[in-house]
């Protein structure tokens, strides 16, 4: 463990202890032992000028053990908070599934499901302002992968490990692991972090070489990416002042693919700051791509329209740019995925599409 | 390319060109083209008894170009002979959906949906008896890893690159390509291979070494495994002669994980002798693991309990074994993920279950 990490952990710790010391404190002083959480919903979502992304804002609700509900929801955080003590002393880690089954024996603390843990998780980070993973809480999968001219050092249980995206790896890229907190960003020969959609496309540049020929770091972000994918575009772009530029299929879920990258998820809003990368680029599809290079295309569905119209009253999605885009779309009528592309030749997306399009949003290639 | 895979792209394209010479045959003899293709259902499976395995039958259909239907289906080979053609000889590959899409070009060759596209090169494999891999085509995405004691080395576009899968790679693994022909397996340590459905019990036996202690290969399957992710399994195991050993969930659907690794599928029968291994072995989420270690369970559905009926009359599920198991289930009424075992402690399933599983299935361990 690096001492950077080790900082961070007994930091974790002491941030966590000091909830359950207010309780004794509370307790000692003859009062109901009570929590302040943060409201979160959508009403709580405040713009953050500094950062140019939506976090939460200052609406809270005081949780007093009064009732059997309040008091079986502190006990649930004091076992927790027992339970990551342990686990972050004796440097164990768990995924959030196991933690789950681990409440089976806390009796009247147990969990009724993953989405109550996962959720009280989250309601820990915020009144820590620790990320989880600093508790040694890790998803369920994560699978992401990258490609290209950066070098980077990952702390393993088998000391640290150099690994260069190109050189060091196969065909099939650098697999990123749960948590990147532990990974350090070394060096990199590169002019832009391209961000792709689908396994598909990524293989087909890496294929193609784009890597070499267009100094990009390529980024598969496996559908909607993991936190831990959108923490290292962004770590990316802060220490080495990269462009991230996010590539997708053209359909209203892909757009939200983008939006997450760049301004975040109400999901996570309470850490966009560390997960958002607000000056991400959106290459496309465009739906006017569509329509100029005439893409194999199909109809847009009901569940389409409904979303691109739910887009248009988004505020993430309010420029002139998205708005046009988006009613471009709607007339069209139709969608199209990145590999539709591959119709105008297995070349065309990285000798013609690409360059034109990064061009267009002033990415400067060597 | 090793001279081998060499000799297997010029095989292949001497197979693909095969099937059009002999339609240039019968126009020279004045005849109407036509084609005999394999019958693909689950009438036409039949018990390979040298391999094993389920493999595809003797049955027939010979389709003749006298309608339209059956003209445009030799047509459509025919075309898609010329885009392996070219892509064999100049040594590029493509996604079976870069293929579709390609195939809007082809005017009344184009294919209508990918489904077509896909079963058409399946025919081609049938007919040739040539895997798509060698035409160079691959699937949209894989993402299997494996972690441990083997050394294999990736023909990549960069040149040949040994890598250790436990040394020269980050704590996720090194990841499985798309195809893995281009792989070669040089060397190993271990025992046993584990194929585990779960990233999150991937994890958990990286966390606690389980590949260092137990001296085991471990593979994450994540769900039902590509084809890529079983030939790897078949290759490890016919080369070093490592038994394989399958851990799932515990339920209906993760049986079927575990027998397309032993037993192979219909969608891939013609090529169950590449994909198979009839000698792995089911560690579990055994019905009776759910009982003995009283791991916590959900209740079975509607849907659960008609895939296990239905696995009682499939012929890869008649062993006392599994129709022992299969009752045990149904009168439990329930189901158990793998990470339920977390309910016993982090260390159960590597100090406790693993070892003793292993060591009832004959698994020897140093």
């Amino acid at each position: 463990m690096s001492s950077h990490e080790k900082t961070k952990k007994t930091d974790a710790l002491h941030q966590l202890l000091r909830i359950s010391e207010k309780w004794y404190q509370q307790l000692e002083a003859g009062e109901i032992p009570s929590i302040s959480l943060a409201t979160r919903t959508k009403r709580n979502l405040a713009y953050d000028e500094q950062h140019e992304v939506w976090k939460l804002g200052n609406l809270e609700r005081n949780r007093v053990a009064v009732t059997e509900k309040s008091a079986r929801h502190i006990l649930r955080i004091a076992y927790t908070i027992g339970f990551l003590k342990h686990q972050i002393t004796y440097n164990r880690s768990s995924t959030l599934r196991e933690m789950y089954y681990i409440s089976e024996g806390w009796k009247k603390a147990k969990f009724s499901d993953q989405h109550e843990s996962n959720m009280l998780v989250e309601d820990l980070e915020i009144l820590t302002d620790v990320q989880r993973e600093h508790f040694n809480l890790r998803p369920e999968e994560n699978g992401a992968s990258i490609f290209g001219p950066i070098e980077l050092r990952e702390q393993t249980r088998r000391g640290p490990k150099k690994i260069h995206c190109q050189d060091d790896v196969g065909e099939a890229g650098y697999q990123i692991p749960t948590t990147v907190e532990q990974l350090d960003l070394l060096d990199h020969d590169a002019d832009v972090v391209i961000a792709i959609e689908t396994g598909g496309m990524y293989a087909r540049l890496i294929e193609n070489q784009f890597d070499e020929k267009c100094n990009a770091i390529l980024v598969h972000l496996k559908g909607q990416p993991a936190r831990s994918t959108r923490r290292l575009l962004k770590r990316i772009h802060d220490r080495f002042e990269l462009p991230i530029a996010v590539f997708t299929d053209g359909d209203p879920w892909s757009y939200r693919i983008f939006a997450s990258v760049a301004y975040g998820s109400i999901k996570s809003a309470h850490i966009s700051d560390l997960l958002a990368t607000p000056s991400a680029l959106f290459i496309g599809v465009q739906p006017s791509d569509i329509r100029e290079y005439n893409l194999p295309s199909e109809k847009l569905n009901e569940r389409d329209i409904t979303a691109l119209k739910a887009e248009l009253t988004d505020p993430r999605f309010m420029t002139d740019y998205w708005t046009e885009q988006i009613h471009i779309q709607l007339q069209l009528n139709v969608k199209s995925e990145q590999q539709a592309f591959a119709s105008r030749g297995l070349d065309f997306v990285t000798d013609e599409y690409l360059p034109t399009r990064l061009a267009d949003l002033g990415v400067r290639l060597r």
